[in-house]
């Protein structure tokens, strides 16, 4: 092969001029040739929406001319950037895909919900070695030097090892700076779930509405978790599956009544 | 207690008028007290969506007055729909979350795109039992003579034994009636993937558009898999989990030089 240099596919879920992107795009720069398929608009908590009833839009776009990645900004979800990206955009499969870095956590059963992760997955299910990143930090100001260092070594990793069949990685990194952060762990999804709470207000047409709102309760007191790791100054990383099936209820459910 | 009949929420993807809903209702109305919280339009494809960053609006509606649910129209995703019905909407915890019946198949990877399924997972994680129901004919004018009779048996069966923890049921019905129909099978998500085509047009303004549309490939030969229940004649109950680790992964990646 003339090129060696890995192709790497660029995209997440808060639009493509979000800062989390750019400093995804600028760490994987120093890693292949990137190609960037991202949302025109931010796209948080889009979980693994397709658009099927509505036309896509994707344009080629310059950000700026002293930087090597081709970008192109989609009017459709994460998942539909990545289907683009594969079936249209890219000649040929990337060698890796990365998503993020989200504003935001999508730690525990925050995974179900996120834009950034189904992204990925939808990478993962076409066999592209996969990661979504995110920051414990919703500012769209927030830090991403510390993050920098972590997305660059599990990336490396992952081009170097491959993943399992099937497996795509959430990695989350806490708030902090480099020093502070304590280092890496491969942990298991903490068994979390949102109390909503939806403040109703009235429009000026007399007309009720709901805001969604919610509060993370985690009941899970392991220590193999995401959110104990990330508590406690690590960055986690869940290999996560799309092969939903709960294999050890499949015997329990065939004990019922059912012919 | 005074009131033994238990409370079931019903919800789905392809919006509250739906004839798949209206098929669920019925059958519902003959096993407990029955609240409808649905979407007002069609909702396919939305995956695990939520609407964060718009008002939700929801209002108590009467579809037939010879029929004894309260039916609600909401203007959110079918997971909104959930999180509205279980923490505004009703006075206690549903006994069961149903959703569908599904105008189509959410088989084997179709789960992570289905509104459908998430809604049942949403509840799912909040600790109701819940079954998503999807029928293999994406027709609107859909016969659901067959599956009620299948509904019914499942739904009693999950009201009767319950459903182990971190557990929901996919249940796909096959285009068959009643006589045709074999039996009913416990089964593992099929491995399979869209292959996408992109329908690429150009608009009256001269602007490049797609419409996404692809073709359904299952590379699993398995005779334990939902595709191969469905192809032969039965009725296919995945349990569906919502812990995405893939526990066989960990090992391997912590062999990696992360640190």
């Amino acid at each position: 092969m003339i090129n060696k240099k890995p192709l790497i596919l660029v995209t997440n879920d808060d639009g493509i001029n979000a800062p989390g992107i750019r400093a995804l795009i600028e760490v994987m720069n120093t890693l292949g040739d990137v190609c960037v398929v991202a949302p025109d608009s931010p796209q948080s908590g889009m979980g693994h929406a397709i658009t099927i009833n509505d036309a896509l839009y994707c344009n080629r776009i310059n950000i700026s001319k002293d930087e090597p990645q081709e970008e192109y900004s989609c009017s459709g979800t994460p998942v539909d950037c990545v289907k683009i990206a594969v079936n249209e955009i890219l000649d040929r499969k990337p060698d890796l895909c990365v998503s993020g870095i989200n504003h935001g956590s999508n730690s525990s059963i925050n995974v179900i919900y996120s834009g950034t992760m189904s992204a990925a997955v939808e990478a993962g299910t076409t066999g592209i070695p996969s990661i979504g990143f995110s920051l414990l930090d919703y500012s769209l100001e927030a830090n991403f030097e510390a993050s920098k260092k972590i997305v660059k070594t599990i990336a490396e990793q992952t081009l170097k090892n491959g993943l399992p069949n099937g497996v795509v990685l959430n990695v989350n990194i806490p708030k902090l700076n480099s020093t502070e952060i304590k280092g890496i762990k491969v942990c298991r999804q903490a068994n979390a779930y949102w109390q909503e709470k939806f403040d109703k207000r009235t429009n000026p047409l007399g007309r009720d509405y709901y805001w969604l709102s919610g509060e993370f309760v985690n009941q899970d007191k392991g220590q193999d978790t995401d959110e104990w790791a990330l508590e406690n100054g690590y960055v986690s990383i869940v290999p996560v599956q799309y092969d939903l099936t709960a294999h050890h209820a499949i015997k329990e459910i065939n004990s019922w009544e059912l012919q």
